[in-house]
């Protein structure tokens, strides 16, 4: 499996996962962490594992931004230095647990595991949407395959007329009026841009439109390294201004191993919704890319050498530029 | 664990195991294969993997002897060629899956992993008594460890004294009054024949034979390389023509993977006699040499150095035949 | 994980989990063993597995001091020594399952798995405690990590502060009353003694004690290698001689593989004594370490850098002394 990239932001949960007056333990890029709000309203993240015997800090008790080991009693604040020292021995400096950089946005929170003195919350790819519009409902699930393999299927939509065929698909208008666009903007995002025109509508909306009229779609995805995407829809009628459906969701990805992604994504409001969500993720997107990654074994994409088609371009784009960062990181 | 031979004659499946109008999705020798009825009667053995990305079609649509992919809708033929891409592009002569030789003969299928060139159906082993006899019930059963630990287990019938002392043991007639042949015929069989001339018979035919009366019997098992066997059993009265007993029946033995195996099998008809064969080898064969394979872990036969007796000639002349004919392939 | 220590003794079994007429099979050091009583009311520690084709001979027929293979019949006897194959033919003098010395001392069964020649019972830790006192139930259990981590874990009894706290706490007295002692015997053990002076009685003892008394108390743990540790508490009214508590158990450690331990130990008869102390084990000691051993995986203990305290002094001692061992058998 690839490295990691390490100097690179990361989302490690929605803001609303952190209990109060707790901690939330999760397992990031291989390591696990604990993710905590301190006393002064600033965040914590340090590894869950006391550097006296490895066991998961977790375990132990936290009250206060400080947690104490539940083996030996070792206690440490949310900088990862450790405070307190049962039998009352001073404890040297190197008994400090790692801590990264965290940072909120938009209801999300951000870290960045390389460099710390590289970290500029500037750099956060801009999601300022998830705070507007109507996917207010923002959840988390864990997918069992490595996060490159959903960011290719989410590069790749045309995969929606057959293994969405029964929700999102678009009756082959992909295929018989899109036009494909792949670029770069300026922030460094890829961005997979199919436009259809003219292309006769979806079931649902020939009442509103009325006999013969056709529809103009855009089907938009935006790619962040890692692996930060979100996708922008919008149909409209033919040649006019009228919004018949829009739509914007993140699709944000964070390796909690190479086996095993943290996706998070959001919905409307309530339970029924994001059971949907849930839904397409579980029975259509993983068993299908579970199986892709059980046929791949532990073997390299590239290595397997894959057939590369032109509607391919983006995903492969955004594997080359994963490929660079890794490159300059060795 | 040893490499598979290559220009070698398998047995896939049972005709009947193929579905009409669709296909059978099966593991041969570490790799996922489909195997389907053409619409010109001849048989496919194709990959089942997309070389796009790697999914199993066998989780698309198949109609008309093509696949067409679930992911992303290549479509593939009989012969592994790409027959249809949605995008309209024209798909590059390398997008193609792998094929095999596959031969019908006696209600089984057969496939040929090596070179195509050299695979010639003639040398198929002679199963044509599956097609006669009362053994019309043919079935199949995936045990849980190598093929060669079978084949072993099956080349030394003395097993059936302790292992199948209930089912099939010959009241030790076969360390009384057995001789032991072991040759090798011109088809490249080799044979191991135990006679056992003037034994005792078992209770069951003793109201048939009378007090006093002694019988013969022959316990002959052949086998074919990789681990194609047959197991012919005939009783008579001692000296006379007289059949008690006769029974003949396939053993074929394909690799699934290292550690599993196809176990191709007949039995009379009905599911009765079939769940008493099953039995046999759930119950009996399998956890003993399970817990054989167990007990080997990785290491290769030979490593651990066995302890050979006079009565593991067969089993030892087929290893040795297998070491010549994996020589033969490097 | 690091080497077995070999010419050391180990402790194998309670004399009375040997069944009368039959074999307790055990994997010891990663390898699987069967221990009897021959007729002669000696011990055999042989090895389960035959050296015909290596299954578990465990799956045979035991009769008299000696076991017949179930697979082919070959049987052995307490030494080791092939002593009967069915086919007639002389077996070979290769034809032989390993054996270990075995020694019944005070209720248990010891093994050397070094140089049979250097196994001198005399230096079988003593442990005659056990059939002395109140805690005469013996008891087994089978701990899901390696041994070394299990005796670090009694080795640092302050542990007991934070996973005991709600059974085997001392309120903190250790911190605040404590002195510790770290001092090797001349039998090689390492013990690990903490005396707290003068220390407030725990709750259950004051009615007994008056107001205002103190008590005094010692908590001495003793480790021989490579992991037979055993327990001393005692308390007394401060400055007397009047005994409040007193209690020895052993904790006997064998590695059953790298990853798990036998762990052998005493209670007062009956279930409900039993069940109290393997629940602690179960659900107190068990989960702690087997989360230390997941964070550690399979690096070395050292290599991982852990961060050493003086009240480590004893474990530390041990886990250098097991080093020595080690080196000296390369």
């Amino acid at each position: 499996m690839a490295e990691y990239v390490r100097n690179c932001w990361y989302m490690a949960a929605w803001v609303r996962e952190v209990p109060e007056d707790g901690f939330l333990a999760r397992k990031l890029l291989d390591r696990s962490w604990l993710l905590w709000r301190n006393p002064d309203d600033s965040w914590a993240l340090v590894e869950d594992r006391c550097p006296h015997r490895f066991v998961p800090l977790s375990r132990g008790r936290f009250a206060d931004g400080r947690i104490a080991c539940g083996y030996h009693g070792l206690t440490f604040d949310g900088t990862g230095a450790c405070v307190h020292n049962p039998f009352g021995h001073a404890v040297p400096d190197t008994a400090r647990i790692s801590a990264m950089p965290v940072v909120e946005r938009h209801g999300a929170l951000w870290f960045w595991p390389g460099d710390a003195g590289r970290a500029d919350p500037a750099t956060i790819p801009d999601f300022a949407f998830v705070e507007s519009g109507p996917a207010t409902g923002k959840s988390h699930y864990v997918m069992g395959v490595n996060y490159e393999l959903i960011a290719d299927n989410l590069l790749d939509l045309s995969h929606a007329e057959f293994l969405h065929v029964e929700s999102f698909g678009t009756n082959g208008s992909l295929f018989s009026h899109g036009a494909q666009t792949v670029v770069q903007d300026d922030t460094g995002a890829i961005w997979n841009k199919w436009d259809m025109t003219g292309a006769p509508p979806p079931g649902w909306a020939l009442p509103m439109l009325g006999e013969g009229a056709t529809v103009d779609q855009i089907l938009h995805i935006r790619w962040h390294a890692p692996a930060s995407l979100a996708l922008f829809i919008r149909m409209t009628r033919s040649g006019g201004a009228e919004v018949i459906a829009e739509m914007v969701n993140p699709h944000i990805l964070t390796p909690e191993t190479q086996h095993s992604t943290h996706y998070f994504f959001t919905h409307e409001p309530g339970p029924e919704a994001e059971a949907m969500a849930r839904r397409v993720f579980l029975e259509e997107d993983e068993p299908m890319i579970a199986a892709q990654a059980e046929a791949m074994g532990d073997a390299d994409f590239w290595v397997l050498k894959p057939l590369i088609l032109p509607s391919d371009a983006a995903a492969i784009r955004a594997r080359r530029r994963m490929m660079q960062l890794r490159r300059a990181e060795q």
